[in-house]
């Protein structure tokens, strides 16, 4: 028997980010370690029906697709997911936790539901209550709490307030203070970016996009420029700008980009933070963009890799007691 | 011979609003009186073509298709267009002109484009060149400037400054003054309206639409309230007030039209007046939204009715000579 390299660890926990488009499985082992990933590129669009009965089918299907071989291989691993998946709209409802909420959510704030193999655990949603008065607006996230979770615990431990953004979609902005999400807002910018390019008139403007920083740069200064005109009025401008020739038609999708991303930040930097740092997590180059539209502000970025989600959810698994913070005894040493 | 009702003007000339979308055809009796309107449900994108030669054909066709009959009734009777037909992708590119521009558009300003049957006079555009320092940003129209024309020339003539809104897919606010367009800005509040409402998630959170003055006022409040969170975060908003059963699905779309355009005015109203009054050119049911959003800023509106294109179609039509400013003689009587 072999017993020269490190024992691997065993299979700990399934984690599943799972939203609208896109869905994300990963097996973890002994502290959140990631042993395999995979990333179907269909998330709830593939798994919707009109009857509840060929809805829950459809999601059967779908958990047993991604890892359905993971419990074989390892029966009575435990499972959990966040996103989409806990809506409405999604395998089942796992409700809301209400803002201020504290960042270790427990074993009671977690919704099951059965499938032929065992039981998947659900991550709740994040609201924020709205004010009477109008003074606060409403507002909801479901996974980004994971990935905020996941964020704040790969980060040296601290209880100073923090700004962090989730750049995405739908971009989320949160205060953290005292070891709780205080307050978010979600801006659909990333929303907003994909339409005026794939539907809107910008994209018969635009010929095939090649990236263009200059283009990216000149939209973050238009879009921070004063007095605004507003974002509709600039996304316009990227038009003219190209019928005067001003703006090459393939660098378009660059400079909208720029132009929206400054929008953004120039209404919710002043209304999230007056410190001169805060954290960014998500993918690499939307991060890239935030980044560049902060330092604008003079505003310096920490950013994090967007396996937030795997580490949030390994987190919250710990807290709700599905997972041993012990390491697992390796079965081929106790075969020994 | 009858002699006894009011002899009918006879036609003087074809008047045509040509746009991506859709295309009006008027036929002109004197003074610019409205003989016959034809309202053919498509524009330019019926007419598109990979070579020139299958272009002009199909532009040939449309036009014989929609007032072919008026010119074999009235051989020679005058032709003029204005709208996106004039663009690089229409029949022929009929130019800018560059603000500051008068009112009066000549003879040498139109571009002539052949057809089977005579010649089409096309409108030219108008553009704001931009400055080289970035204080002001380029823009351009196409069509809307007839439709200035012609709003300003049903109005008691005046040399006092105005602005004069044209809501619609591209929202245009314009400044004349000493009877010039002197600047313009165009915002696209309607393009952004219809794509976040047909292809964005708001869409699948809208059931059947139903008219909501009250839902509208509310997002012309929320569009309006300070600080702004910016446009993006307040449309999300949109969702987070109907997953908080505080919005109806089916009152979705007026609450986020009264927030994109309250987000218009907001921005636009204070660089292109201080006046308390200005003039709306347009479809009826969006100048009444506009005006509902200026009376949140003590701004009263003018309300001038769309057919205002054709107008301006006969005003430039005299100003270049195709048209006499006498009226006809009547055929009928001549023959007598």
């Amino acid at each position: 028997m072999i017993q020269n390299t490190p024992a691997p660890s065993a299979p700990r926990l399934i984690a599943l980010d799972w939203g609208t488009s896109s869905q994300r499985a990963w097996l973890l082992g002994d502290g959140g370690r990631i042993l395999d990933v995979r990333r179907p590129d269909f998330g709830l669009l593939g798994t919707t029906g009109d009857d509840p009965a060929s809805r829950t089918r459809a999601y059967e299907a779908a958990f047993d697709e991604a890892c359905g071989d993971w419990i074989v291989a390892t029966p009575d691993l435990p499972a959990i997911a966040c996103g989409m998946v806990g809506s409405a709209q999604g395998w089942r409802e796992a409700g809301y936790l209400t803002t201020p909420t504290d960042l270790a959510i427990g074993a009671d704030d977690l919704t099951t539901v059965p499938h032929p193999r065992g039981v998947l655990h659900l991550v709740p949603g994040l609201r924020v209550a709205p004010a009477a008065d109008g003074t606060v607006a409403g507002d909801v996230m479901r996974g980004e709490e994971t990935q905020i979770i996941g964020a704040l615990g790969m980060l040296p431990r601290t209880d100073r307030p923090l700004t962090i953004v989730l750049p995405g979609t739908h971009t989320k902005w949160a205060r953290v203070e005292n070891r709780k999400i205080v307050s978010f807002a979600t801006s659909m910018s990333g929303e907003l970016y994909g339409l005026v390019i794939r539907h809107g008139i910008l994209g018969r403007t635009a010929t095939t996009a090649v990236r263009d920083d200059a283009a990216f740069e000149r939209g973050l200064a238009t879009g921070t420029s004063t007095p605004s005109r507003g974002l509709p009025a600039e996304l316009f401008g990227a038009r003219a700008l190209v019928l005067d020739g001003l703006l090459d038609p393939g660098s378009l999708p660059d400079y909208v980009s720029g132009v929206i991303i400054a929008d953004e930040i120039r209404h919710l930097l002043p209304q999230y933070t007056d410190e001169n740092r805060i954290l960014l997590c998500g993918n690499a180059d939307l991060c890239r963009r935030y980044a560049a539209g902060l330092r604008v502000h003079g505003v310096a970025a920490d950013i994090v890799a967007e396996e937030a989600a795997a580490q949030g959810l390994w987190r919250v698994a710990l807290d709700a007691g599905l997972v041993d913070p012990a390491p697992s005894t390796n079965p081929e040493k106790e075969s020994l």
